[in-house]
């Protein structure tokens, strides 16, 4: 927030994965009047979405091109936004710089997303770069403690929200997941490596087929950071698609950890949970992290 | 285990669900000298599986119905045994003892499996009968400590298993699933109300999908009791079609708490893991529940 006034910070360098979170955030700091520099990565940003926009896309592994191209830009700060499915170390075509780093990015593979992404973080500051949150540079798109459009929860629903924050503090330790549903107290689904989406369509799946038997309308997502996880990236994010995907799983909303989760295109995503007559709420998850 | 001498106990009654654990454990306590009443559940057991022997079929919500056929039958032993899709309550075909039971069983239905099943159980002992767990009856179906076919843990295996341990420990309290999948030390799968052939074909997906990018032949499914699970029923069971899930979903194995969870048929269930190459192993889980 102090971003905006003050010093000169240049322009952005934004590295973007898939999704619409990328280009709602360089559309954000844009209408802030900052330049945005964009490097979509094949394999995970759309080309359509980019074809109107200057970008300069990398395959993931181009470091090295990565540091030369943003250094020419004039981009200190940098942001890494939108999703990436994890790749095979086969899938990487590391140039020179890459390859001398290769020891230290393969430790970073072991172990979970988190153990990943902060490896990576240290490799960017150690070449002179900032790392910074994309809430940091578009604060809007950050979940407000508060409920976003014109449904708001019942009771029985915060006691499902409840529930959700306790079962994601408990579980947070462990680099999993950060969403769970939740319906009449009880946990149907648990987020892992599957993704928010699919594990939305898996309780829908589990209503129709009456493995699941909860009336319609009843039921929350709730979503958090894990534990640990670095602010700087990887927030968990919903979009419009997560509304439609917990609307088809008959839900009665999605509960969001407030200042900690964030908002792919809001105005949208709210007039869809109003469409579908679910809510959207901003929650205080506690010391969850 | 007391139970194969001493006092003479009766005729067992054999509540059964679906899976093929209810056959296998009617078929070891027969063995053991004892008379087995069976009662099978419409809309869980399957008819072709109970064809050729004498069975009192029950809908779910006969409890009178159960009552005066166990009476009838000089049953006291109850066990319950086998899978039940969480019935909906207008699925329910109360008969005149169950209606008036009809608010207990309503308050039950709120909140996890157990609280329904310890409900139930209630029931059961206040109508003068006595819930015995399946292992009780038939010991040989309860996992040992140590490996069951010739395939053994890889030290990489033993610490896949242990992060899988912790993980269901911290998660035990929420009545959740019983079961996870752990590669390279990383979560991909937590099960929840979906059962776990579903959460293994899940794994399977993501493998295939890409998704999820480990070497095949590695990782492991680790099952455990929730906390405070009632042993005398629902004590998480694997069979061969589980072995058959571990295989397609490209894992090293499968880990099982020792002495709290249960094999349908471990000679098949042995034979499958060994022909497929994947290690079955039971292992002290600790201070779960």
């Amino acid at each position: 927030m102090r971003a905006e006034t003050g010093a000169p910070q240049g322009p952005l360098a934004l590295i973007c994965g898939g999704g619409s979170l990328p280009l709602a955030v360089a559309d954000s700091v844009a209408a802030r009047g900052r330049e945005v520099v964009l490097f979509p990565l094949h394999g995970a940003a759309k080309p359509a979405d980019f074809a109107a926009r200057p970008s300069r896309w990398l395959h993931v592994g181009e470091f090295g091109k990565f540091v030369r191209l943003a250094r020419a830009a004039g981009c200190r700060d940098v942001v890494l936004i939108g999703s990436l499915a994890r790749p095979a170390l086969w899938q990487i075509r590391p140039d020179w710089r890459t390859l001398r780093l290769m020891p230290r990015i393969i430790a970073a593979f072991r172990g979970g997303d988190d153990h990943l992404l902060s490896g990576i973080a240290r490799l960017m500051e150690e070449h002179g770069f900032r790392l910074v949150g994309a809430h940091e540079v578009a604060p809007q798109i950050l979940t407000p403690a508060s409920t976003l459009g014109r449904v708001a929860p019942l009771p029985r629903d915060r006691d499902d929200i409840a529930l959700g924050l306790d079962f994601l503090r408990a579980s947070a330790a462990f680099d999993v997941g950060q969403a769970v549903v939740v319906a009449e107290r009880r946990v149907l689904a648990v987020e892992a490596a599957e993704g928010t989406d699919e594990m939305l369509a898996r309780v829908a799946h589990m209503r129709a087929s009456g493995r699941v038997r909860v009336p319609a309308g009843c039921g929350v997502m709730v979503k958090a950071p894990k534990q640990g996880q670095d602010r700087r990236f990887d927030l968990p994010a919903i979009g419009p698609q997560t509304v439609e995907g917990a609307a088809r799983a008959g839900l009665a909303g999605i509960a969001l950890a407030a200042g900690e989760t964030l908002l792919a295109e809001p105005a949208r995503l709210v007039a869809v949970a109003d469409r579908a007559g679910i809510f959207v709420v901003g929650v205080a998850a506690g010391p969850l992290s």
